[in-house]
């Protein structure tokens, strides 16, 4: 198997020496470059763009480019589960996504089965196809949303800002949220095994709602069932453990719970001191993060001076993955984003020597 | 000046000894009630409900009229500052509050001042009209947003998820955002010392998005106007300093430097356990919280094992009211919250026995 010739990020998964911090930004192929404006528009609807592989790889490979971005990831969506399970996802400009078939009732939720892996075999093309095209050039991540926050989604139909519904259901109902965290757990699981044997080099799991979970209910609730997803991955095509990162948003109180899962790596928002957490669990996994997407839309000073406040806060040594603490915005001027990795890839040196 | 007839909650605010946990819950006079819909809808809208002194207080006593709380609270809203300000506060049915004129560019942020106090006196005479009306039976709260989290609606010009242009400001033009803070800091102190010459007994401190900022620009762009607002607070009708309670919603990360601001009391959210959170700071300040007001979704029984479960991570002695960890939701049946209310007053005598 020919050997990466970027391993940086791998490295730093594992905590292994590197001569500077690795970075890529999530949804670093996204609204933000007018050449995926200009790809999706092409393809018409988002899930369009999912489900061509040929497309998906084109944005994938975009930021690219124009940017020396350490790892690649996917180009998917954290809802095609739940639409393959038949709950009929699209996208509305500007309202995010609506599934035609939410989880509204007992029997919606009994009835509903890990989904036919050929209807995700759409995204192991993609992720087959990313990786040829990458010719080992930088590692793919691939990804999947948590049991919990595919939960979320398939019970209110849409995004929304606390999810009461699928919160209450967890107390009143507690036997119906985890047949479903169930249901979702094997899913998950199946498909980023799939993942893996098409060829991707690192996992990432979006716990993008844990945070709205009370500090009693996130472990039952949400990581008990990431730990599950982590136990049951395949090795790689080399026969060794994929490393994994596991990002639950708002669940800066969990982190050493979250330290012992298992995954390589925990994503960092914003609202966490990566020297406290590193203080914290830095002896058990590598910390990824944790710039506020919002320091984008000042200047390169200001953004060199934030990265900077960043990797000492991190400190000297191994483990540390740069990256945002959520998406990049929609609106952030890709040539802050230019700013941003090259800051992080000069800065980051003196910390590797 | 005459005794109060429950001092329940106040002595909880001093960490003082007590019979049993002191509850009330936040927006407790609100759209769960049948009651208050009526009156509501008699007012017309929501601004005419805050700006009438009669009726702010019908629907302040409405609540304790069904349940045996210990403290009542201000009925108005934390954007009467801004709207005193000349922003033009409405209330849309189902999409929340919203400002006729945002503060959208530098010279709308540098010409805005502190409002004249005689805009606010309606908050005034409704502060002085309930005080009468508890007739000393338990303590009046009164409260204010926190100077960022005004900030965060006078420059969006209503409610959003991420605040995203706010938060972009404090980078793009930190200097705009510091003169924006200070005019709110100056204003919320005038308004609450007007809420204590009123009559208030205890003051708490709404920074419901403090929890959007990064954890290096919480303290300089949120806590440090706190607590400017905290030292320049009046003393009470008794020339006692009025006990004060801050909560930052998803600032479990900060709770150290928030216990050294002079406030008695931290209000947590449910995503932080009260039981390391006491370990943290319970020498320092009294908690308060911190249910997740999901759970009054379910049945008495899972209701009181929630409220067990909390009691028991504070533990035995003194310092803990109990609250919802956010606003009670509009469609709770009425009938959990007596569950609530009944549990947390019964299970909680043990612990101070």
């Amino acid at each position: 198997m020919p050997k990466l010739l970027n391993d940086v990020f791998l490295k730093a998964l594992n905590r292994e020496p590197v001569p500077y911090t690795p970075v890529w930004m999530m949804r670093q192929a996204g609204r933000y470059l007018p050449e995926y404006n200009a790809t999706r528009s092409r393809a018409g609807s988002f899930m369009t763009l999912c489900k061509s592989h040929d497309l998906a790889t084109e944005v994938t490979l975009q930021p690219l480019e124009r940017f020396p971005l350490d790892a690649a990831i996917l180009f998917s969506d954290i809802l095609t589960i739940p639409d393959a399970m038949g709950l009929g996802l699209s996208f509305i400009e500007g309202e995010g996504p609506r599934f035609a078939h939410p989880l509204q009732d007992e029997s919606a939720i009994l009835s509903i089965r890990a989904p036919d892996p050929n209807n995700l075999n759409y995204v192991m093309e993609t992720a087959s196809s990313i990786r040829r095209a990458l010719n080992n050039k930088i590692p793919l991540i691939g990804f999947s949303g948590s049991p919990f926050t595919l939960a979320c989604y398939m019970i209110e139909g849409h995004g929304n800002t606390d999810f009461a519904i699928a919160r209450s259901l967890l107390y009143r109902r507690p036997d119906l949220m985890h047949h479903l965290l169930q249901v979702n757990t094997q899913a998950i699981t199946e498909y980023l095994n799939g993942q893996i044997s098409s060829g991707v080099q690192s996992i990432m799991i979006f716990d993008t709602w844990g945070g709205l979970l009370s500090d009693s209910n996130y472990l039952p609730f949400s990581l008990n069932y990431i730990q599950n997803i982590i136990n049951g991955l395949n090795p790689g095509e080399d026969g060794i453990k994929i490393p994994t990162i596991l990002y639950t948003k708002g669940g800066g109180n969990w982190l050493e719970a979250m330290s012992l899962t298992g995954v390589n790596c925990l994503g960092l928002d914003w609202s966490t001191s990566i020297h406290k957490a590193r203080l914290r669990v830095g002896e058990k996994v590598a910390l990824q993060g944790n710039l506020d997407p919002m320091a984008l839309f000042s200047s390169s000073t200001v953004i060199e001076a934030q990265v900077s406040e960043i990797l000492a806060d991190f400190g000297f040594g191994n483990g540390h993955i740069f990256n945002l603490g959520h998406g990049i915005d929609r609106n952030t001027p890709p040539e802050n984003a230019a700013v941003l990795i090259d800051a992080v890839h000069r800065l980051s040196i003196p910390y590797h020597l």
